[in-house]
């Protein structure tokens, strides 16, 4: 379903608007074709999808910065697009004007390969450009997923299973051009990776899910293709021992690499799903890099006692590229296994964060939340991080369960609150969280505030978006 | 030298004023005895003092949101100090007013051990926190030297030998509280390591030099104290080929601790001065953590091959704690050696960095620059992330001579610039970097200059700093 625009203080796009920004950016870079607006309308979350008035496709910065100029002098307002993977509606113009879709400003603009480094344009999916990245040796770590684009993940922050060992995406830039409100492009960050000259503004605008300005390049910081690799994956009797064995590996020195979670009820459906037999009890997806065989066969012996020592039930360990694909398989293919395994239903997944020592108390918790309810949830998380999703599943067109899904939501995040958490690990706020600004980060959200009424005073940048008072009433897809 | 103080826009403090500070924080927890202004008028760095009116030693986080309160509504300045370690002038009170000394608040508040985590006031020293955390077999990795307070840490992001691994202090900060100019009391960040919820205020108040708020409280990332540690040395014919064995040693998955550089002037001084026998040619310093005494070995076997690989003309390591120390110590006491075979020599320390590919460049020109103007320089950096530090001896009281080591200073800087790097890598603007500001960052400048007004609109928060126009002339000590 796609709803009605929220347009509280905008204005329509003209024929005359259309006409200039043609101008800028040439005949076949606009359209206001149904099809080319719905394709701009929904991301792969949950909420209703809204049209933009125009999408536009600029080929280079000083088209961004020129259409900018003109929204912002018109009270246009401008919403950027990535590839239309993010889950929180960030992305979705709700109040109209321009969807700015950066898909044609996907080149490599230099490879630093002595830097570690690649200076590229947003449009690019992070996944294509590792592609090409591994030619060189190295690899932008951040995976969210899906091939989501860079200047997508930069605005969300956007983290994934590599986050325990390498960081999120904001550990993993060091320099952007990017175009302001106002239609001036400015450049945050360095090159260098020491940096302490004047304010971080590169770490204001990351994250800012394109509200404070667009990003038009970023040097991105790479990291050596790991000499060897391995996986392994060990069953727990409960919650609590897993987390302890995740506490104990995270501080023996292995540095892993990826250190996912799986609750007993999420591999009882993929045993159903697949017709595997995996052990049903809360498992842990690892994975380790290595500069070195020898340092890999070290690495797997001393995994295999902290496992055994914690009580794991089951251990299973392999340097084997073909076999740590299969060991990984249902880990890297949940999603679709689940989609596959619900005919009919339609997902809300729930991103939460919290200290790691709290992380056993948040899957009671939810656990609890969700049987009061009556519900259905399967646990999946990056545990290293203290990061869980939990995929809500309810039927397709069913308004009530929807909406029980979000109470359900809501209810989670309240205790991830509670236990000193946020309530996006790395989906951002999007209009999905919006409403618990307030309550996360008290009189910080009037600084928020402030900053972004100092940077875009007429608010044209991605309105209706992280900021409760703006964000319209959520309609279901 | 003690200066004037520079007071564009602020007024006197009062008795009045004195008497309404003294309500807040307690007869003695404020002074403006000669002594103690003096105390608070210096870093450690090459600038003339400058005394502020008055010392408070605030007791908690209250306190000092109250001395803000009063003093912004009172038009008079405050500049927080933490150990007055720093090196371009960034604590010295130079608007006089209120010089905030965190010192008392140094306590540790909270070991989130499971967490790796500890929440401590901004006053405790970054080795008196190690000392205690090491206890629980943890560590805050930054390190510059110095047994900087946190808070100062976090207000010049300070970095040093172990940012190669662990990264600056920026990277290894959760959450803050922090004093608003207003006297408000914010929380940024979160004990999650994983964040995608709103702006990161977190990290626009870190670096930010006590210019926009004052840290009351910070939550920090620890690490698991390695299990094993070695270290080498390795020598190299030239620069070129010394920076080529620090990408190759980057990218070879080992994952150096501390990659450090030293010139053969440098190694040729200390010899001279403590009857050594290193060879005279570039040298890097190397210390490894590794998970066990397996890893350990393999990762030294694999270094050696990469050091003779790449020419390395001597080359020495060891696990061996007492050798590790004598193999460091040239490194880790060679301010004090400098020091100790210059008598009667004041010190410019310079701070720039470069993207890695850059280095060999940047330190031919600076040697170029050094020479043209027939003085001395010696060079000592953190290679691993392109950082170097040269330290320019003068003549104390030679006004001639320390302002050639200013001009030279600004020649070299100039040089970082050119080759895409930046002015300051760890120290800072301060005072001794703020005309640098606007070459280096251009229009963004003048968005960080309405952050400022947006967040301190009567401009109280040590003021005369990053701010090229706000900065006063500088007089030498």
């Amino acid at each position: 379903m796609i709803g009605e625009n929220h347009r509280p203080r905008f204005r329509a796009v003209s024929q005359e608007d259309r006409a200039a920004l043609q101008e800028i950016v040439g005949e076949d870079a606009l359209s206001d074709r149904r099809g080319d607006l719905e394709q701009h309308a929904r991301d792969a979350g949950h909420f209703a999808g809204q049209m933009a008035e125009l999408v536009i496709w600029p080929a280079n910065a000083e088209q961004v910065a020129q259409v900018l100029r003109y929204c912002n002098d018109g009270q246009i307002p401008v919403t950027a697009w990535g590839a239309g993977s993010g889950l929180e509606g960030n992305a979705i113009p709700v109040c109209g004007g321009v969807s700015l879709s950066m898909t044609r400003m996907n080149r490599i603009l230099d490879v630093h390969a002595d830097d570690f480094q690649v200076t590229c344009q947003p449009g690019i999916g992070h996944k294509d450009l590792n592609e090409q990245l591994a030619r060189e040796g190295l690899f932008f770590p951040p995976d969210p997923g899906a091939n989501a684009s860079i200047g997508g993940m930069i605005a969300n922050n956007a983290a994934g299973i590599r986050t325990v060992k390498y960081g999120a995406t904001k550990d993993n830039v060091l320099r952007m051009q990017v175009a302001l409100a106002d239609g001036s492009l400015i450049e945050v960050g360095s090159r260098s990776i020491k940096q302490s000259c004047g304010y971080d503004l590169l770490h204001l605008i990351i994250g800012s899910e394109g509200t404070l300005g667009i990003v038009t390049e970023a040097t991105l910081k790479l990291t050596p293709l790991p000499m060897a690799v391995s996986s392994a994956l060990a069953h727990f009797p409960d919650v609590e021992m897993a987390v302890e064995a995740v506490v104990a590996i995270r501080g023996s020195g292995l540095e892993p690499a990826a250190l996912e979670f799986m609750d007993a009820h999420h591999v009882e459906m993929i045993n159903r799903s697949e017709g595997m037999a995996m052990e049903e009890k809360p498992t842990l997806f690892m994975e380790f890099h290595h500069s070195n065989e020898t340092a890999l066969q070290v690495g797997l012996e001393f995994l295999e006692e902290i496992c055994a020592e914690l009580g794991a039930t089951g251990y299973r360990a392999t340097a084997d590229p073909a076999e740590r694909r299969k060991l990984w398989h249902v880990r890297h293919h949940s999603y679709e296994i689940m989609v596959r395994s619900h005919p009919g239903m339609n997902f809300l997944i729930l991103d939460v964060a919290v200290p790691i020592s709290a992380y056993p108390a948040l899957i009671h918790a939810a656990r609890e939340r969700i049987a009061d309810r009556g519900a259905v949830g399967y646990f999946l998380g990056h545990a290293g991080d203290g990061n869980i999703h939990i995929e809500l599943p309810f039927p397709e067109g069913d308004e009530r369960a929807y909406h029980a899904a979000l109470a359900l939501n809501d209810d989670i995040v309240a205790e991830a609150l509670a236990l000193g958490g946020t309530a996006t690990g790395e989906h951002g706020v999007g209009m999905g969280k919006a409403h618990w600004m307030e309550r996360e980060h008290g009189k910080a959200l009037g600084v928020m505030r402030s900053i972004k009424e100092t940077l875009d005073p007429k608010g044209i940048l991605n309105p209706g978006k992280i900021f409760p008072q703006d964000v319209p009433e959520l309609i279901h897809a």
